[in-house]
């Protein structure tokens, strides 16, 4: 960084020619004070801080560790986790289509390109798409739901690409919110929650209705707990949406078809858009659990559900067996929308022209994925074996290491990618903590990392009850990684309980 | 489409069990206002019946054309523009990195991609990037900079990498829209203008403040005219940031040094921000003419401009000589911004992750081209020369078309990929247009496609003087194509005028 950039950034005033003071015309007093209350703990200063220990470790600063082992994010590619082959196959065939000729790509992906291209303008992957995505991508989404919700008949029509999950999420969000002061739209949205839901509701200026998911149960929605949210709420507000995510992110919780049943029938009742992100759905490592899609079971609820309750369910290129984040692709499936309010919502994503194409092209081949007589299925499907096999294994031992060390409890990780134990912090601690003007699981977060070189998220950036405590870590190291991830944080653990002198027994 | 979705769309009222209605949650009464007052021309009704044409044409409908010419939209690889090879070669290189060992891809674009893969995390371009994208790209954009700008520094810490220009210019508006009432952040734009502005504005809730392009001048940017607008909008709100678009969308103007520095000094003195959107900075055609940038100027006007006034440039994969709209690549730089308000800007950008990373390659390509000693530099060489001087031909044989036809008067195209010539509407089109509740170039418009299958924009899309029409159209047809296009639009505009039976001269 040059020194000159630098220092003239932190003056804020100078003198003019004319004798006048130039002020900035951006201070943190005239920030968007929308902007300045969004959170988001995944990328916050605990990672900001790993990736200053990172630089000095690089350039010999010494630490008590050899290396930061980053467990904040589900960045599956960046914790080594290896490309689906066909997958980039076939972006590879979109983006340089004389590879059409090369006999090193075998027929199928050949075939799934050709057939990309073709729905692109000029038959190149750098022209816009519409802005729902490109029409034949869009069909291939609409049939494997299809096939995923046996027989659950799907319209491309309702089908949205868009730019990751989080897009989506914030395009449905912004249509739903108006109103002033008790007329506001609120926002139904799970504690723990990913802080996406909660950053979009502070900078669309919602009100946010936090309902708790159950801890002692496997971190399971309850529907009385939903009721409850929901009255309260409706003293100062006007409840609108109710966000689900299922498999959760961060309670690695799978939902039953029960469950859903009882949202659902919940938001008819109570006028509620619904909202379900589904980008885990095929992250499920409990083999007696399995996902159940929100429009599979309204269906099933009968045709006076299935016609009117308004639902937007979200997918993502970025999570599953490929974890391609970096391709930003995704889509959303919106059921019973308003016509007059679909042609709006078209607009509305018609400003920003259209999702990356080459992030279209990748969702196409995660949802049409080689068939059993076709020359890559097999290493396709060993390769998505090999994946999934390895997190439900990792999974399993994330949750059982954890609840050896006294003072973590930690539910059973039954899908999506990460663990949320529960862990105790001794009162002395939490004392320290609040008078460094910090959450305890934020200091004990940070103490961890500099210690440890491990990067977790404290709980509090998602949510939690009141006096409790806990932090979110991927699955996602190699085996090999993760088993030293869970030693130190358990080695950490005890010396942390023993520092603060803390011989009372943890509260389960 | 399914006719159950449809018929079901358009009951927003059902019966439930209970015997209470069940309402939609979402309709043109609950929508967020702020969505509904976007307006986005380049993707408006006459675009959506253009696709509906073409649809028609494809199954055998009777149209007085055999094609639909979309010259609506700045998307070259849809009108046939090629991709720029080296380019491609690089980003399937990224994406499929076994290639690496192929020995049909040139040394230097292998370079490129194992310089890229090495700056992502798992060396994938599937693992998110940095907020504010993969270093070593914002390392190539900032020497770019100073080379673009003979020497100027430039610090690769000031580097955001975007989804295309539009999601950067969406997050620095977002940033600086505060206050209510007369303290209300009001956003200075050209007119004519490219609507993303006029949309974000909406969208944001900020005031939007006109200063008109002097279409008597070559649609110049007059000093004296932003003075006039900043004064009258002091009354009712706070202006803080000013628009420049240079070269111009939709005007095909190259600003002069003179006026660019007219306009900065004017920013210092008025205290506002400076959002330089210089996307077509590499479509200059006039040989007398050159791009300068906003950043150059303000160096040379000294240090206590240069390290005062915040500034934010833009730029983007998807026009220039690439072309690349669908990758989505971009990037922001970003002077002189308050150290705590930046820390905002990354926290606000991390929220959505990061952009698309094969874009970023892409624009990687576009920073860092082969250099003369490189293999891929005769090539590259040639196809970017080819695509420029086509576009340069184009621009000069719209404008001296259009001119040749009365009633049409056309500025000259200096640059970018637009001619946005003003067209006389007879009076008693005038007053059909009205009593048909529609602006009168879109009623001109709307026929010139139904009866030509031509698709232009209506300048009202864009803004522009009470009292005077004008349309938007692309010179990105193939020069053929073009022609045609021309030569039945003259037809069409002469004949339009007959029947209106206007036999007085237009107005000049």
């Amino acid at each position: 960084m040059s020194s000159q950039v630098n220092d003239t950034a932190e003056a804020t005033v100078i003198l003019r020619e004319n004798g006048k003071m130039r002020e900035k015309t951006l201070t943190m007093d005239t920030l968007n004070p929308q902007v300045k209350a969004v959170e988001y703990a995944v990328r916050g200063p605990i990672v900001t801080k790993a990736g200053d220990i990172e630089r000095g470790l690089q350039q010999g600063q010494k630490h008590p560790f050899t290396e930061v082992i980053k467990a904040n994010i589900g960045d599956s590619h960046a914790m080594g986790q290896k490309p689906i082959t066909f997958l980039r196959q076939v972006v590879a065939l979109c983006s340089f289509p004389e590879l059409l000729n090369s006999p090193s790509f075998p027929e199928d992906a050949k075939q799934r390109a050709r057939r990309i291209l073709q729905g692109c303008g000029g038959q190149s992957l750098g022209s816009y798409s519409a802005s729902q995505g490109v029409d034949c991508i869009r069909q291939d989404v609409a049939v494997y739901i299809e096939q995923r919700d046996k027989g659950v008949p799907a319209d491309w029509d309702n089908i949205y690409l868009t730019t990751g999950a989080s897009d989506g999420i914030v395009s449905i969000l912004k249509m739903l919110v108006s109103g002033q002061g008790r007329s506001r739209s609120g926002v139904m949205i799970p504690i723990p929650q990913y802080p996406l839901y909660s950053a979009a509701i502070s900078e669309l200026e919602a009100v946010q209705i936090n309902y708790y998911l159950d801890e002692d149960n496997c971190w399971a929605l309850d529907i009385n707990e939903l009721h409850r949210a929901y009255q309260a709420a409706k003293e100062h507000c006007h409840p609108r949406v109710i966000c689900i995510i299922n498999p959760g992110n961060p309670t690695g919780q799978v939902q039953s078809r029960k469950c859903i049943e009882e949202v659902l029938h919940f938001a008819y009742e109570e006028n509620l858009f619904v909202m379900s992100d589904e980008v885990y759905q095929d992250n499920v490592y409990s083999p007696d659990l399995q996902f159940h899609s929100f429009k599979k079971v309204l269906y099933e609820m009968g045709p006076e559900y299935f016609n009117t309750v308004e639902l937007a369910s979200f997918h993502s290129t970025s999570k599953g067996y490929s974890g391609e984040c970096g391709f930003r692709g995704g889509y959303m499936e919106v059921l019973n929308l308003d016509l007059e309010v679909k042609a709006q919502l078209v607009k509305l994503l018609s400003v920003r022209l259209c999702p990356p194409v080459s992030g279209q092209a990748a969702m196409d081949v995660i949802v049409n994925p080689p068939l059993p007589h076709e020359p890559s299925y097999l290493q396709f499907h060993k390769e998505k074996s090999a994946v999934l096999g390895a997190l439900a294994e990792k999974a399993q031992m994330t949750e059982q290491t954890l609840n050896t060390v006294p003072g973590i409890k930690c539910n059973p990780v039954q899908g999506a990618m990460y663990a949320f134990p529960r862990i105790f912090i001794p009162p002395r601690a939490v004392e320290e903590a609040k008078s460094l003007g910090m959450s305890p699981d934020m200091m004990y977060c940070l103490r961890l990392l500099e210690e440890t070189g491990i990067c977790l998220v404290p709980g509090s950036g998602f949510g939690q009850r009141e006096g409790t405590y806990h932090f979110r870590m991927t699955i996602l190291p190699t085996t090999e990684k993760l088993k030293v991830l869970l030693e130190k944080l358990r080695d950490f653990h005890i010396k942390f309980l023993k520092e603060y002198a803390s011989l009372e027994e943890p509260k389960r």
